[in-house]
C-alpha cells in the first residue's frame, strides 16, 4: 500500500514493531484486524472462537483461477489445510463529542493485487461498518488522497462523503520529540 | 466549539451519551481528557492519584482579572476550594502500519473565550505531545478546518505540519444503518 500511494519511504513498520503494539487487547476496544482468508474447500472453525465476534464466511465463484504468484508466503495453516491471507482491514475506535458516541477509524483497507476487483475490499469495510452499528456507534471514518479518483468512487458507491474542508494536522518526527522536555 | 466551526447542527451530544462513553478506561489506553482547571491558590493534591499520569501545573499571571461570567456552572470544589474548569483536550490512541507505531489522535481541544489567547491551549496540546514521546509514541494528529487560519498558525508555530492531500471520508446516519443487515 506505501508504493501504491507513493509514501515508501515514509514506511518504517518492522515485525517487531507491529507485534509489539497489536493483537494485545480484545476485538473493537483497541487496534483490531480483520484478515480476509481464501481457501478452495471450507474453512474449519476456529479452536477459541471469540466471544465478541463469529467470523464473516462467504462463496465466491471466479471466472478464472486467480494466479497468485506469492501464495506460500501469505499462507497459514489450518491443520492441513492451506488458506491464503488476501488482504485485511485495521481499525479502532475514536470518540466524536459532536455525536457524543464512539465510532471506528480505519487506517488500512489492503487487498493483495491478485484479488483485486473481486468484492474483498467492500467485502472488508462493510465488515466494519456491521460491527459499527452492532455496538451502536455513530461513524466509520477513514482518510484518502484527494488524487485517488478511484478510490473515492469506490468508497461514495459503500455510502460515504468525503469531507472537503478539513485537513490532517501532524506533530511527528523532531518536531515530537521537542516536547520531550518541554516546559508545558 | 461547534457554535465557532459554524457546525451546531451537528452536534447531538447530551450529558448521558458523553457520561456512558468516557471516563470507564484507564488514562491513555482509550479516550482521555486532559482538563484544564484553574485556581488563584495552589490546587490541593488528588486523593486517589492516578499512577499513569502526574497532573502538570503552572503558574500565569494575568495583567488584568478575567471576568468570566460562567464561572459557577464551570466551576468543581476541591474541599472549599473553587476550581474553575478553564478548558479541555480530548484525545485517544491512534495507529499507524506506517510506523509500526501507536500515536494519539487529539478530537478536541478547547478554552473557554474568556480564557483564550493566555497560552492555555498550547499548555494541553503540549501535554498530549509529552505524554505521546513519554509513551514512545510516533504521531499526534488532529484536523482542521482549511479557512481556520488562525488556528493553522497557531498549530504551525507548535510544529505541526497540515497534510494537502488528505481527505476525510465519512460513513454516517442512514448511510451507516445500512449496514446493520448487509450481507457481506
Amino acid at each position: 500500500m506505501a508504493v501504491f500511494e507513493r509514501l515508501a519511504h515514509l514506511c518504517s513498520a518492522t515485525e517487531s514493531s507491529l507485534s509489539s503494539n497489536l493483537f494485545l487487547s480484545p476485538p473493537f476496544h483497541s487496534f483490531t484486524i480483520f484478515l480476509l482468508e481464501l481457501s478452495s474447500s471450507p474453512i474449519p472453525p476456529l479452536l477459541s472462537p471469540s466471544p465478541s465476534f463469529t467470523p464473516i464466511e462467504k462463496t465466491f465463484n471466479f471466472d478464472i483461477p486467480v494466479n497468485d504468484p506469492e501464495k506460500d508466503a501469505f499462507s497459514i495453516y489450518y491443520g492441513d489445510q492451506q488458506v491464503i491471507i488476501g488482504g485485511f482491514v485495521l481499525f479502532f475506535p475514536n470518540y466524536s463529542t459532536f455525536l457524543g458516541k464512539p465510532g471506528f477509524y480505519v487506517e488500512d483497507l489492503f487487498v493483495r493485487e491478485c484479488y483485486r476487483r473481486k468484492g474483498f475490499g467492500k467485502m472488508l469495510l462493510s465488515a466494519v461498518a456491521k460491527q459499527a452499528v452492532k455496538m451502536g456507534y455513530g461513524r466509520v471514518e477513514w482518510v484518502v488522497l484527494d488524487w485517488n479518483v478511484n478510490a473515492i468512487t469506490f468508497y461514495e458507491q459503500m455510502g460515504a462523503k468525503v469531507l472537503p474542508e478539513w485537513r490532517i494536522c501532524r506533530l511527528t518526527g523532531d518536531a515530537l520529540q521537542a516536547y520531550q522536555n518541554a516546559n508545558v
